[in-house]
């Protein structure tokens, strides 16, 4: 159960969304609230866009609690569009390269949730991958594999038809031989313009996900990092949409009904 | 507040002791219980003596309950005598030096506590270890400080008066100019034979200290590591002294009340 | 270009192979001699057979020069079988699940070499790994995928016939579509008795392999240690065999020619 | 010997400055030619000013040239006068507080040198610190010891002058009862404005350094990145100054002959 912020509005430093708010995303690396993991000290990363069309990276395994690199780059780097992410491992190994997130091409995506039985399924998701996007596989996780299946089917140009296509290919999956696997599917993909995140589960209960919009501003968290009020729940099996100069929309997205979006 | 075992007897792997218990070392990494720390995930080591008189040393800064190394060093090393601790950080660097347990020459020790203000106390400790010592200064913490004090004090000679002049010296730094400053030294030291353990506090309430005896074996911890009832606690303010083929004696250890041991 | 070395014989600590000689393998990963790479600064790793039937593992992914857990366990382990590597990456990430040497089960395995366009092969040397031990892949490198799947050949029956099997699948995945890709494969694998080393290459110069016998003492290494004269070097497209209580076979191993051991 | 380079000018990434050039830092990282030290990968550190008066550090301790966070940061960091460094250690350990650069309040310092017999000078080199400076003391090198004594000498009011200060105190200590230990002090500081070099040496040859000018832009490099003619050699025993918006001028420096600056 990692945790998790996404940022898109005016640029800004990250420090009064990562690193100072009394529930921030380092005090819930140290311990987190709505999650049954507690501790988030597996690693972590930041991605942010700038003047390029590709993200930058900044990804750790050590705990991002005492990370001195982690503290001045959330009070140095300024962006419009970032990524930060605590991780706490479910079995595969702390590497950078497992450190969310992830990027290809203009695009980045970071989880929480795992797909059930990954040992068994692992081959299986990794199919899904297509030739072109595999030498992009750097790691070994779970997380990375459903990226660039998603990368694969044309991330690029329809986002939800994409995620949808390969979440529906994973419930087929862990459904398989009648065993419903559970498939947990709370994240956030980017490409320096648009924002999306989702929340989605299978043969589960759905990681929690919450968003607050002020303006052109959209953060979205896994748990909110304040006692303010104005967080909104998004509800289980469902997206939100925060495309650039756009509100944020919430819309049905369950993979496990229907083949149609 | 970290946590430690250290261990005297027969000639085994660490395994039964330090990951395989219910609420072993590595669990405790994760969540300990009686300490307000919660986690333990600034570093570990391990320190164990084997056919050579000084000690070997494996010590790293990434949580111990994700190192892999941590694993097979647990079921492969043997030693008749060795020290594990999981640290818990109060202000010092997360680096390998700065990790216990520290060695110097023939001896070993590992600290669970701290100085208070260290800060302002930092130069006064330092000023402790005499000049040949201070080349063995190789991280910044108070714990290493008072080790290399303790050095300097005769540790190889009378570990017990050594170690009471450094905290009857200690004793003086928090207390001058009636700050009072707080002081917590739970800690073991080892030479290859023999094994001390004290449990001291000034101006403040002590760390926990407990230990279990079998025939020749001892095991010092900071909390059980299972929920049997043949763990006694050592009282605040002793030491346990567990000198090569000598059951354990514990003796009171106040270097606040009198110079006289 | 990594640099390693394989020890068979008495029980012994690691320094006086490892660390001590003039031009040791710590020297060599600051600077080799008969290496195109210079140093060897990606990270290293220890391998060796105690009382278990599986072996332990040390991997770290700092520069071996300047590991102090390194030293101390050098000349403290003991062991009648082990294995040291230094690492330079081909272009895989380094993350101690990409150090050598690799375990499964009572195997561990070591390399030195590469799969030419290995982004292009990748998938399909990864493919040679049988479902049940592909849990095990834990890592990226080309190295690794080539043991689990000499493991799934049959390595436990016959290790000569199983590396052998596997190479050949690879000489047909470099020569594919005339393509005529280099294959480098100079390793070492054990089981905790017998010691192989293999010298082969495809389409490219073989990397060094050099041995000393003396006694029942065998030492297999990438490069002399000392200036000593009792160096003998392996021929390329040769197999080296030390089994337990056997002396030194050295046997032609060309899978590029023959089908046929 | 470390390797580093400062830059001073327009608003750039650092990209065509450390990673880009053919003879680049990273690449010097792997084999410097000016230099004894052959690889320079016992760990690396950026610092770099941006919108507020203290800067940005990011400090590591695996060798540059396979840190990817340091090739996305030199992508997408933006600054006006930023430092780069690749460290060869002298003897203490691989830290990121003993990683250069090192920053105090408003000013950054690296170094590329040492203080002869740093085990014995050691404490009356930190001696030189001031109380108020000493919680700065993070790490254990000779360079950050030297730069906190540079603080508390004044450097915030007076840089030359200051540096000079603690310099002539430290030929003192070289020379202390004739021993005449060696010093080698070619280093840069800067405070976001104001970049000075400086190129020192006392009983020994000096580190090589030089610059490049071009209008307003001034880059300082232990040795060239690139073949370009354009490079002026800084010659022993002399400071570079280039203040903000001022032509770079060369000046004697040399605190072994004489206390008048």
């Amino acid at each position: 159960m990692c945790r998790w912020i996404a940022y898109r509005g005016e640029t800004t430093s990250f420090e009064p969304y990562v690193t100072e708010p009394e529930h921030s995303l380092i005090a819930q690396s140290i311990r987190s609230l709505q999650s049954t993991a507690g501790s988030n000290g597996d690693g972590f990363g930041l991605g942010w866009y700038g003047e390029h069309p590709e993200p930058g990276l900044y990804r750790e395994t050590r705990p991002a609690w005492s990370d001195e690199n982690l503290r001045y780059l959330c009070r140095h780097l300024r962006s419009h569009l970032f990524f930060a992410h605590v991780r706490a491992a479910t079995g595969t190994a702390v590497t950078r390269q497992n450190c969310h997130p992830f990027a290809c091409g203009q695009w980045m995506f970071m989880h929480n949730g795992f797909v059930g039985s990954w040992n068994r399924l692992r081959r299986k998701v990794e199919a899904l991958i297509p030739d072109a996007y595999y030498p992009s596989r750097l790691g070994t996780t779970d997380s990375e594999a459903v990226f660039l299946a998603m990368m694969g089917a044309g991330l690029e140009n329809d986002p939800l038809r994409a995620t949808e296509a390969v979440l529906q290919a994973l419930v087929g999956l862990v459904n398989e031989d009648g065993l419903r696997e559970r498939l947990r599917f709370t994240s956030a993909i980017a490409n320096g313009r648009d924002l999306y995140a989702f929340r989605v589960s299978v043969n589960d209960a759905a990681n929690t996900l919450y968003f607050r919009e002020d303006g052109g501003q959209v953060i979205v968290v896994s748990e909110p990092f304040d006692k303010e009020s104005d967080w909104t729940e998004v509800p289980p099996n469902h997206a939100l949409i925060a495309r650039a100069s756009e509100s944020v929309k919430i819309v049905p997205f369950d993979p496990a009904i229907s083949g149609d979006s």
